[in-house]
């Protein structure tokens, strides 16, 4: 498999109520982690959070803030059910929205399932941390990192970019 | 026709300035009354409001606040000319967006006119009710209700779930 | 080339901090200017600014505000560097969104490259112009035109109308 997220530093956040009350086992966030490791990427951090919104919000904002990480995958907390927040947490911290990333995602699983529209997640970047929402499941989740890992490593490229360097930027996108 | 709505409670909002005059008979609402009704619906509250934007809010809000309608669908207004403002009324009464829904009801029309990517409906969630912004004419508002129809059932199933339901609930949307 | 944008009144805005410093030469604000003229439409206002959220900001709304033209197409300043702010200038601008036409943009583009969902243009109504974000390749920003041609010329005839033709107003979209 082509290590093409080499060098590039993950988070990966499960957002479950039962998982965090250790009422169910995390099998996403585990499910994440070997599909960045296989392609070459770090995890840098990792961690099992409850559906509320400020604990979701702490943790991106932490994990941004630390620089230490170039994207973040959150698992879990974007379907309909009242406890479902994750998008409404990540759009609190996010500064710049990166719609396209949420509609391929649900774009690439509607051909398999209708119920791809009742997933809410949203995609964006923070400082220079890009932050995807992706499904619950272990199958759907990996499903949607693989609808945006060719994009990865170009967003990452231009998110480390600095004043100096921007020069030589060219905007192409 | 399969009664896949039986049980699930709607409500029927037709937003037109010359409905709401009498100038101009009704004909969608009816028609997604049909549509409804032919597959085991319940219309619960059926208006016709002028497209101004605090009777939309007014009225979203009453019937959402009410519990008596599991899921909103509103036709006209969603278009580009100055009055059409159903998308901005839905948007400040909804808590979560559903952006899902609106993109695949686009995807599907833009597959027969390219108008389709003038139609500026939104969908989210207030409370335990869907709200669905369709289009004003009778028959884009039927087909897209009909996109959007094979998840109304997990949905509502999802937004009646209650705190204590939520133990089993398995979050993989 | 059929004229189809005959009577309507563009404005081009190039956003690139090197095109503004007159480092690196603006080709596809000219592109788009061609296009326009080729289908018949006419640009009464084009510009190069630097990739500043205030200075887009201001030039959008001193076009909208002067009632002179139909449509802005910007082109740059949508991607994921620290410097791409177009979408945010714009949503601050805009007061009623457009969102179809970004979702067809980045769905038509995306057939031909994974890296059209880091494209963050956004699309929207302020007063009577619709304002629509390019990419900033010169290719990009044609195709992305293309993409939108079609509906231009009814997307300006409902912005048009005003409380007096309204009346006659089918609300259809």
């Amino acid at each position: 498999m082509q290590k093409i997220l080499n060098d590039i530093r993950f988070g990966v956040l499960t957002v479950s109520d039962r998982s965090a009350r250790g009422e169910r086992e995390d099998a996403s966030g585990p499910a994440l982690r070997s599909a960045i490791e296989e392609r070459g990427g770090t995890v840098a951090y990792q961690a099992i959070v409850a559906d509320e919104s400020s604990v979701i919000e702490q943790t991106l904002c932490a994990w941004c803030d630390s620089t230490a990480v170039d994207v973040i995958l959150t698992t879990g907390g974007t379907g309909c059910a009242p406890r479902d927040v994750t998008p409404e947490a990540t759009v609190e911290v996010i500064e710049r929205p990166v719609p396209g990333i949420a509609e391929a995602i649900r774009a690439a699983s509607l051909k398999f399932t209708p119920h791809a529209m009742l997933s809410r997640g949203v995609a964006g970047i923070r400082k220079r941390t890009l932050i995807i929402n992706l499904p619950g499941s272990p199958k759907g989740a990996v499903q949607g990192f693989e609808v945006v890992l060719a994009v990865i490593p170009h967003a990452v490229q231009l998110l480390r970019e600095d004043a100096a360097a921007e020069i030589g930027h060219t905007a192409q996108t």
